[in-house]
């Protein structure tokens, strides 16, 4: 394990949220993130560079409120079709990618290292070298942060 | 298994959603829609008819929301008490049935194929000839998807 | 079994609800209810009285919006101190009592017939004759209705 | 176990709550609180001072609206960093103090009683003396009172 990831890039729904969206009659308007993974992010972030990515384009202000303007990390849209080229930019070499969807197979095979949240799509799971034992929306980000500092950067 | 069915008719409420209904002293305001659905029906549409119907008219305006506007598909109102003859029109042999509860029984049954999720109730699922491993709003959808696909579709 | 039971009186959080109340800065704002209880009502409301009780005075207008408007019921405000003399007036010998918490318990034990969901208190469920298979709010009183049922009016 | 505790200290989120935030595009809005801590903290309420602490300024005013304004308890600010100077000054011998996070675990060890919900971080669980049986929102601090009562005061 010589060469440490640089980059860890986070999917947005089922991962940092339940996986949940509320609708009422004027459309999506709820997402549901949990407690413990901004203590995740905070035992990483001064190691390694957080980029959060989201498919979701009716419900990216709701994902915007809570990652950029409440915890003040990157985010950026991306649909599933084109996240594998915007993830090759980066290096797969350089890359921890956490998913959950049937679209993040590939991804997190080609990753230097793939984890997926407990209540992931078993496809997902199958193809994760680290699946967390909370949920999403329940701490799967801290138990991700624990397993990347434990595993890259001995502590 | 030589004749394919030709169109899949989906109850929204149980089955799309976690079945809950949030209500505040304004009347129901929320229904949860889950991650993963929507890969399912990408998976399926262009093989397959896909038809929503549902029995909640006071929460028929937050589904169309979901179902019709945001996703692009056909939603009918069907009362439980007139479905069974609904769907008759359309060949029972033609039908894949997703259902939930003790009403879709019947229609489970002489369906060319019934599905329930989950968590659906133990009445609809004894009549279903597959139960999904994820519960509704949490992935029933993708998993009704890809069994229809291997089961119909050889895919 | 010879004497049937007059009235099922029925405890509206936790029961009908999953308990939960939602907050938002300006207060108690919404409660959840379930999918197949309204299935379940309709069950039994032709054979037995039934009539819902809630203490829960700040969420009591939520809970009307459901029960009275929505579902056509009986709601009535009663405090835990005086739950036991309310019911005490209908003849605890008729009563079937359904029931999730610490102050459900001697009006459980005390009725001809008492229920308790799944998720209720250990101690209510150790009064309870009957505890359902469901979480409230996720199907109980279709199971309670059910078992009613079978049990008293041999269907 | 001559000595009693003289105060119990409940941080908030993940103990009095589920733990979840729910956003909109506006920010965070809804907190889930549950059924059954009510009955808990009358239990004791006689016997020992309560306070609340939480360190989520977003949602203080979520909090503040439930534990202070609904419930007529004490809710102190506390940021994790200060948080063990703050319970320092109470003595921690007098302390029983109920948490669920990471940063949870020093107080959690140094306070004379140490709880922690059933869905707390497996870190807390570890340092807590006692587990409760209930998930938070969901019974825990009832759970934790009627432990206290057995445990320190005899009933």
């Amino acid at each position: 394990m010589k060469i440490k990831p640089k980059i860890v890039i986070i999917d947005v729904d089922g991962v940092m949220t339940t996986g949940h969206f509320f609708y009422s009659k004027l459309g999506k308007v709820f997402k549901i993130f949990g407690p413990h993974d901004t203590d995740g992010l905070n035992l990483i972030k001064k190691k390694i560079k957080i980029l959060f990515v989201s498919a979701d384009k009716k419900g990216f202000e709701i994902s915007k409120k809570r990652i950029v303007d409440d915890l003040g990390y990157k985010l950026i849209y991306s649909h599933h079709d084109k996240r594998y080229d915007l993830i090759k930019k980066y290096g797969f070499e350089n890359v921890i990618y956490i998913g959950d969807g049937i679209h993040d197979v590939k991804i997190l095979k080609k990753s230097k290292y793939g984890i997926s949240p407990k209540n992931a799509r078993k496809e997902a799971k199958k193809a994760a070298d680290f699946i967390t034992s909370s949920n999403s929306g329940e701490g799967a980000i801290l138990d991700a942060a624990i397993n990347i500092n434990k595993k890259f950067f001995k502590e």
